[in-house]
């Protein structure tokens, strides 16, 4: 078993009704902040004027920077640093999902450097060894940037999608409010919460020791998924299914699950290269990528696994034969995500041609093989997506 | 659902061989320590060498205070807040279990104003603004007071076991290795696994309403302990059972699972009583009172909460009768506690007097009836002594 370092001071205020201590927060950290958010759904709800009297009560100066997409680019990063260079940004506020974070997390660290952000990213990545503090508003239950160390930045010059972790990049305090995701819409709830799943799966299916309490956790974050989701879809203003979801986005992914394994995720990076070149949403291409990965890796020697998830977290009846329960795993697994969420199932469906398949696959691949659960050459990857077609 | 404030910074480092690191996270604070040990058993497994290596090698000024007790008491925080005044501490390292660091964590306090520590206790305590940095070594699993902002300290003098909260309390680095906890006999390892199991029971048996999440979290920690606990105890040296429970102890109490629960603890002030008088092992008095208080608490009104307990954490067939299986639930924690932990049943056992119960239900409901699970008078408090007796 891995020794490892639990390290997420990140600060959180759950529940409505919490933003009156947005100001007193920022305070600590200076006057200057810069507010960054997407299309412009926070004007829509309300948030942005609640966001604006707290910023104006608290006394804060406030710049913004609006239009952050989804699957963000490296441009808005490089935007939100000439920003805080130019304006001697104090802290930065993200108001929205993964995207506006994700974003933000980069604008923060590249303000703290000469270099442009890119170089953050990639083969010869530059150390990321500061970062101006980061305060979020989520509204969106999903990539749990709000809560680690990552980030995902598209250059669409380069056709790259490529993600860095580092630990100035944690928000230092992250205001989560399930009625802020009320008005999320049912396709990005159901694209949200095949995200957590597969975030939980990419550490879950490990052939490296675990911390059995941790698994405990994992089987009880994916029935929590399996149990709320559905409920978001049909009542969107449930707020107890749209609470779980949320705090499990969150301990979905801020490493406290991970507990020492050193394997590498398999589907993410594999996703990557659909969304880098066709622009889907990320919890999309987990989705429809998730269970042929589970297909492709399930053997006499990774079987165990598959097992302990079907009857811990689908009650899969535990006396059937071995294979049997595996198999079934991964049918209950397709079905919670194509029917239950609703979700595109292939590739094709999206638009993804089969031309690409190459060089996406070796694109994954990048930095070599990906040694995932199991080992995943480019070839391997390329048969996951026809799997996938 | 109420909402809630997560704010739990304290950096671990898990694992065997972490402690290269205790230098350099010591440095940060200073030069200064104050190391604070019990009764020497941090010499016999050489840990005590270990860390003053460390020490050396990172240049600090070492001071000492050993010799806190079990129970720890006021006199001890007293001599380690005169020491940190005096030579101008600036960090202070608990090397041990709960009562080491319980008293660690008030004589930091303590260092920072002018009145007696004893003045942080009772119904007029005074406010806790700022501690001393606090490092621990963690050498019992049981207290979860390396993650905490809890103490208890005794009064001999006023008869007093008293417990304060206070975020300054909370460990800056915490160092989880469980090999330290390899020599913890056979007793103190049941104590320590019923204190976990009863600090996540005080927060799962509560009438409010959860987070559906956190309280799979809570099974799962459960099971946890009702797997590793029974091994560590055949096999004191089994490294997996040992983590198991070691970060699990952790958790159960850092705050993590109350999501914004109100409702007070109940067997916890109760065991303060028993503990403050007879200076029993804490996790004893708590499987002694635990089972009985479930019994106690039961009803109709309170039954589902059993039928999930005994379903998901015992794995009791969920097709009987709800009150069969919410007896069966209790049977299987007695069982657990006192055959499986072998720990001692019943307070006579322990000596407790049957004439101080009506003391120590009064001392028990100091700041009115105990408002938990079910709301306790004093009148409660004994006829549950009563059960245990």
């Amino acid at each position: 078993m891995n020794s490892f370092i639990y390290n997420i001071p990140t600060k959180v205020y759950f529940g409505e009704n919490q933003l009156g201590n947005l100001g007193k927060e920022l305070q600590q950290f200076g006057k200057r902040v810069l507010l960054t958010y997407g299309g412009g759904s926070i004007k829509r709800i309300g948030l942005y004027d609640r966001v604006m009297t707290e910023l104006r009560n608290a006394g804060m100066e406030v710049f913004e920077l609006s239009g952050i997409e989804p699957n963000p680019r490296i441009e808005s990063v490089r935007e939100g640093v000439k920003i805080c260079k130019e304006q001697n940004i104090d802290v930065l506020l993200a108001v929205g999902g993964g995207s506006t974070i994700d974003a933000t997390k980069f604008m923060a660290a590249g303000a703290c450097v000469e270099h442009d952000a890119w170089e953050f990213f990639g083969a010869n990545a530059k150390p990321i060894e500061r970062a101006l503090p980061i305060v979020t508003i989520l509204t969106l239950a999903a990539t749990g940037s709000e809560m680690d160390t990552a980030g995902v930045i598209s250059n669409l010059e380069t056709g790259d999608k490529l993600g860095r972790l580092a630990q100035p990049l944690l928000p230092k305090v992250s205001f989560l409010d399930p009625t802020l995701t009320y008005s999320v819409s049912k396709y990005q709830t159901a694209c949200g919460s095949a995200d957590i799943m597969s975030h939980i799966l990419e550490v879950y299916f490990n052939t490296q020791e675990d911390l059995y309490m941790l698994d405990t956790f994992m089987e009880g974050m994916l029935k929590t998924i399996v149990k709320y989701a559905p409920v978001a879809l049909a009542e969107p203003e449930n707020y107890e299914a749209r609470a779980n979801l949320m705090w499990t986005s969150s301990w979905a992914i801020n490493g406290f699950i991970n507990g020492g394994k050193r394997k590498a995720w398999s589907c993410h990076p594999m996703e990557h290269e659909l969304s880098a070149i066709y622009d889907i949403t990320h919890g999309l291409g987990l989705a429809i990528l998730t269970p042929r990965w589970m297909e492709y890796c399930l053997d006499e020697t990774t079987v165990d696994k598959y097992v302990q998830y079907g009857v811990n977290v689908f009650g899969i009846d535990a006396k059937m034969d071995k294979m049997t329960i595996a198999k079934e795993s991964i049918r209950m697994t397709i079905e919670f995500l194509f029917e239950t969420l609703g979700l595109q199932r292939t590739l094709s469906e999206v638009g993804i041609k089969r031309e690409d398949y190459p060089v996406m696959a070796a694109k994954a691949c990048r930095y070599g093989d990906i040694k995932g659960f199991k080992t995943l050459t480019p070839k391997d990857v390329e048969r996951i997506f026809e799997m996938c077609e």
